[in-house]
């Protein structure tokens, strides 16, 4: 992560809601030493409220907790006992709603990872390189709501490493037709989630509401913003979502049918070509190519895969004809970096260059 | 496994080719005590011939090897060194095609599970259940290979179980398009097989030449018999095949589009009125039913699912509306038993009732 | 299981308390089709207790709920609501201090499975093969605490299993000295019990409150009855307790030290021909043998080991000279079988047979 | 991996023998980009002579070949193939003993990671921060043997972990009974190593030859160089060693008795206070800390704390008292890292400081 020079100055201060859980944990990590932001202010649930953060999270990773947020007394969920202007969420859906609004309306910029705004009309869905230009619709945001502050959301873990799959083909060669099944990782269910009777040497072939999510935030994000709205792209998607035994990384086989016959060479080349947005480049959490393609034939694998680009990076293989479709892949992404926290981040930063967040006030 | 009436008398003197082997070894468990066929001779490769089976095999299973099994003298696969004249062979596709083709020539009726044969215009291609009546190719076989014996092949472990689940609904509404992502245990690549090092916690996404297979051998079994030959089934089939750190059961996703609209509701009543075809009924191998279904909203799953019916029977869950097709299902099916030494034993026992094995002489 | 002669006449009403956890799904699996015994009544929490038991129960085994349970309706563990005079108790520690002793001041017999009576000088902790004579405690139970009814323990999951491989070895030998280090499978812990993200690849080198149970609870039931009370076995015991990622069957390696020396033959011959307390055979739960020892140099393995003797049955294995102490091996018992209900269960057929159950009434 | 500076001038050319396994692969990994040594041979088996490594090797890794050795030409296992006068032998112990003689003979300073030649009482078995004064059976080992060259070993995985442990306290307090328990990753067995239908949901407690290496190596590398030779440490060992489905990190539960009694906190505090033999500090692969405690009731754990100090530090934790020893102890150690290709390179920076390399002539 190198910050580009113009960003001089003192670090914006940013905070992380529900922050004890394994995505608030990713945010931690992610936050405790971006060169932009300074993580100011650790938020959890009432049970957590008032203890130091270092006791109230049973950190999960395989690092330590960093000794500056260890001692940080954890905040309530509540726009007065949080000082940042710009907050985070990893709140689980069940609150998410009702909290984010909250801060939206205490005049916070709210980047959210929760699912209960993703789809309303007037709130941005973003992947910084994929529809930047999606942040449009906080002008109608604000409008319909009066929001002082806002809220922009990601997408699922699933869905954002297909649609960095798709993006390059859909621009160039317009996606129609998709059959995806996935293959998801444990983590995505946070902490402590499945529980190990119910997923070792199994399958589980059902993630609650996760099929129906594929099925409609890829469509938002591919859309295009037209005149204060999103046109949802025209695809027919279907998906087949499956826990797995595997730690971090979500796997996803596609069939892919566009609008004429493409070959496999050709979507290798589009998506080796593929850059993305070019105001998401150098941002600090942007790898160095959001997409990238594997020539061996067993590749891409989550294990092995899965922290490519600093776990920004999705990872493509076995680009192959497809017998009723067009062609078929094999996407492999970080569903808690690139689907989770990873994603809220890198979609501040680009707020942050477009002037979105404010005025940095510590 | 209850022996019907008609079949009295000594059991009739089979053998295992390729006996020590994972597949092998389920052979050898189902043969121990069988109703109507006496195991007599455990062939395998130079290596093992002339030692006693339990201690050239390395037993894998949670069973003990059977008393009667372990002091077998391990012969050569030749037809010469094995009395059976009906032999069921666990051999590697590198030395099947050979090795069977002397034994049909030496007057053996062959059940095989390699794929060798599988797609040849006069080898049948056997589901009892399902197509029993391609064994009428055998008199095409005969004629045109001049073997005094015969090879019956079945299908390979993933496409037995999918094409179980595809046959009531191919009977009742034609199917034309299909999507499949399968998550395949390390047992369906025998012993020793996947490096843990490949697969704890991963998935690998390829399973070489699998896909091709389900995508051809589907379509012979679900085709006709006419004429002397099979008219195959003319369906769209897309497969991706992963493997997933499952020791046992293959699980099924696929997306299925008929020649007319065709609701969920109709697709369970299909499966759950579906028997087979009637001749398969009450084999001694045959479960109560082959195609079971589920309506917990997270099943089957391989390791909760893959015994039922003794492992030959086919679970089927989560049978839903496709956005893209019609129907997506899920099916899991025992890749050892029903999609292997099962599925051979069922044939064998087929053709014992229809008197294609010959008379019993020991 | 086959039911001796002497047992005629109808099955006695028997309740489980805490029904629908791992532990109480085990006991309702083993009562279902007990020859003695008869299910009237599944108990549980306030959240489950009125609803019918397929519902409130998560029911995560391979096999389907018994119809007969499925419909049945979830009792409050209250003595009121419980018509049976027999109860097993799957209840969490946390409660079944509590409820147990209602239970008994109620006048009905308490088959623990809990660990808060356990190491009561009052409360007999048993093992039908290894101390039965210890059930002669319950004299002095009722004298001292007045109660009608009574509670009989069994051992915790890897307490059992380590005990069971080392009463013919004290039995003969006299154990002084003994390590341990067990590896102990997830259901171990109950369901949901331990997250994925804890244990997938991954082993935990801590189980609450495990150590001292081992070190303590095997020197309670290798202790002898002498006037009234248990003289605890005179053994110095290092527990070490791991987690790790195996479904079913806790896997323990011991070293031990005897009164003299005793060479690694001496021990397999003494395990070989142990077969516990004459009033333990032929009960319908007990094994053909409650120790078997195998020969292979890499078992026993829970995966491969752990259904032995229907899950009854401790499998001991490496049997070697330990150059520090006497002997080393390694014991595999199947924690929710041996280790849980099925110990219970035992325990109540043993004072069925002793006439410790009191008059059947229905 | 900082260089000290008084290492100027060119990098010394080094090999690796037996480059295509895992450990070989951790080899190239480790000095792809070393500050004092350069890869300028690869050798292997007569099977990969004469390819490309990135042809002939199946890289395991979570990484990329390093793009300068993947073009590389794979040598035959033979001095004169290689240049090199430093090679690092990740050869199997069924060729290595009379290979590695054979580059000593021919004048190479080996760094072996092969048993062959460990025990010997002229090889020195060396951890750098443990018993760096043994490289000085060098002189006995060239006037035996005659060679230009030299043999130096390092322990097998397990082993050096548990040094690393007990060595602080060995030199503090004196261990004279010890009891370990060791659960050991698939790496350890090399790839393709353990089939994962053995290891999934599965433990094997048996590794050949391991806890003979254990029992005997360890006093080893504890013991004193003396007037031209080792006097061994005098202490009992008894060790049980299995294998567990982790991936990489060996886990060692021991139990440990000193020469007069030691409570946890001093074995905690001399752990904690140790830094190892002064002359390993700031070699490039030594970690800031060999030794590191945690206080985590629940740690260490292999996934979680395998890659502390770059896979170099040992992580201990649980100490507290043994109820039959002294102390109890976790350890968890990366067995490819520090227990292998780390631990032979360590080796070579250690004698390249001590200049028992020879002259850098490239």
């Amino acid at each position: 992560m190198t910050s580009p020079p113009f960003h001089a100055g003192p670090r914006r201060r940013v905070a992380v809601l529900g922050a004890t859980g394994a995505v608030g944990q990713a945010f931690i990590r992610r936050l405790a030493a971006h060169p932009w932001f300074e993580l100011g202010d650790v938020a959890a649930s009432e049970r957590s409220a008032g203890r130091a953060y270092g006791e109230a999270a049973r950190w999960i990773g395989t690092d330590e907790i960093p000794r500056s947020v260890a001692d940080m007394r954890v905040a309530a969920c509540d726009p007065d006992a949080v000082a940042a202007d710009v907050v985070f969420s990893a709140l689980d859906s069940s609150v998410a709603g009702e909290v984010e609004a909250r801060f939206a309306a205490a005049g916070k910029v709210v980047l959210s990872n929760a699912r209960n705004f993703r789809m309303d009309d007037d709130v941005p869905l973003v992947i910084p390189e994929v529809n930047p230009g999606h942040l449009a619709l906080l002008d109608a945001q604000r409008a319909r709501r009066g929001w002082p502050g806002a809220i922009v959301t990601n997408a699922n873990c699933s869905t954002i490493a297909l649609v960095l799959a798709l993006a390059p083909l859909h621009d160039r060669f317009r996606v129609e037709r998709l059959f995806v099944a996935t293959m998801q990782a444990v983590s995505g269910a946070g902490y402590p989630g499945v529980p190990s009777l119910d997923i070792l040497g199994n399958v589980v072939p059902f993630i609650k509401d996760e099929e129906g999510k594929i099925e409609t935030e890829s469509l938002k994000m591919l859309g295009r913003y037209v005149d204060g709205r999103i046109e949802h792209a025209d695809i027919a998607i279907s998906a087949h979502t499956n826990r797995v035994p595997v730690e971090h990384g979500h796997t996803v086989c596609a069939s892919i049918g566009f609008a004429s016959r493409v070959e496999p060479e050709e979507v290798v080349a589009a998506l080796r070509e593929w850059q993305g947005a070019e105001e998401a480049r150098d941002l600090p959490s942007a790898p160095e190519r959001p997409v990238e393609v594997m020539d061996a034939p067993d590749r891409p694998q989550p294990r092995r895969d899965v922290d490519r680009g600093g776990g920004m990076t999705v990872t493509v293989g076995r680009v192959r004809r497809d017998p009723l479709l067009d062609v078929k892949l094999v996407a492999v992404g970080h569903n808690i970096v690139r689907g989770a926290a990873g994603a809220s981040v890198l979609n501040a930063e680009l707020m942050e260059r477009r002037g979105l967040l404010g005025a940095r006030t510590r």
